[in-house]
């Protein structure tokens, strides 16, 4: 199960999860998953991440009638309009009990105090993604998930999250309940400009 | 200098360069960093992501100009007030002819039409996260600047951005001129919380 992995075979299997296992997860797997997600980058380097990990079944299930309200307000007609029939059963699975089934949920705030709003952004998702990817590299299951804080007073006020700290995520954490296939990816040449926009790579 | 490292090691040692030798950064390496950037999740996998890849050194010349000129209205100032001596140093070469003296500078952007405005940044930075530890683990320095995006229309020009792709970030990639030590960071514990804010991991 721990076998070390290559660091671009963790970056490429990297995928969504919304089904867990009841397997519980220790507090020095959360650990390590939190510290890597602390070396990431941030505006003149002032770390303004906020971690709420959320183990308590009640506030996991109050969380997840949070998020299953969100995608009821006209998210869920968005998304249905858009995505493939596979992928919306699977992000609707996740939106109505799925993601708040996972074991812990980790909230994750932007400390405004620390940080100027316009770099908040830049300053807190370098770092969720380290908490993906080292969850990933212990073979844990995480997404990336930010319709909860849609309703933002809401999921302010379930884990107590004051005035100067921004809701910017909720990552579920728990271990697969079923292995998912490589992601699909659109492919860098399409991505990727050689000196100017419109001149392909 | 390319044994394979831990993860976990990529992800500790990921620092901010500012300086870079002369010694030039093949395609292939690029395309193998943009390639993990590719792999960041977004929001219903919309893959909103463009690279503008800049060898071209009158352009850089001008995107470093751009820097400098963000720099001194005002930014300079701001982190002077706020950052260590030696730290402020460190950043005031990185604006004023560092970073752009990077052979390849990439410029990052966010497609509006691929992705709703609200998840652009959710669905952004995570990518350039990834830009940033697949270079790291080729041995190759970075740095995540959002400066020139101040000046966003003059930016925009340089590049050839259309109006629907909004610039993010100017990533610089080149060999380091120098080893850079560990980042220092502020231990989990003080930015984890248990089940609600204000009750410490």
């Amino acid at each position: 199960m721990t076998e070390p992995r290559d660091f671009f075979d963790i970056v490429r299997s990297l995928r969504a999860h919304r089904v867990f296992s009841d397997r519980p997860v220790s507090d020095d797997i959360i650990e390590r998953v939190l510290e890597a997600a602390t070396y990431a980058p941030s505006a003149e380097n002032t770390q303004p991440w906020v971690f709420v990990v959320v183990r308590d079944p009640a506030v996991r299930s109050a969380l997840g009638e949070l998020t299953t309200r969100a995608w009821d307000s006209g998210a869920r007609e968005y998304a249905r309009s858009r995505l493939s029939p596979a992928m919306f059963a699977d992000v609707d699975r996740g939106a109505t009990g799925g993601v708040s089934g996972a074991p812990v949920l980790v909230v994750v705030g932007g400390d405004r105090t620390h940080c100027n709003d316009a770099v908040l952004d830049a300053s807190i998702y370098p770092a969720v993604q380290n908490l993906l990817l080292a969850a990933n590299a212990l073979r844990l299951g995480s997404a990336l998930t930010t319709l909860p804080t849609v309703l933002d007073g809401a999921l302010r006020e379930l884990v107590s999250l004051p005035d100067h700290v921004r809701a910017v995520a909720v990552v579920p954490l728990g271990w697969p309940a079923r292995p998912l296939g490589p992601p699909r990816r659109t492919p860098v040449r399409e991505k990727a400009h050689r000196e100017r926009y419109g001149n392909s790579w």
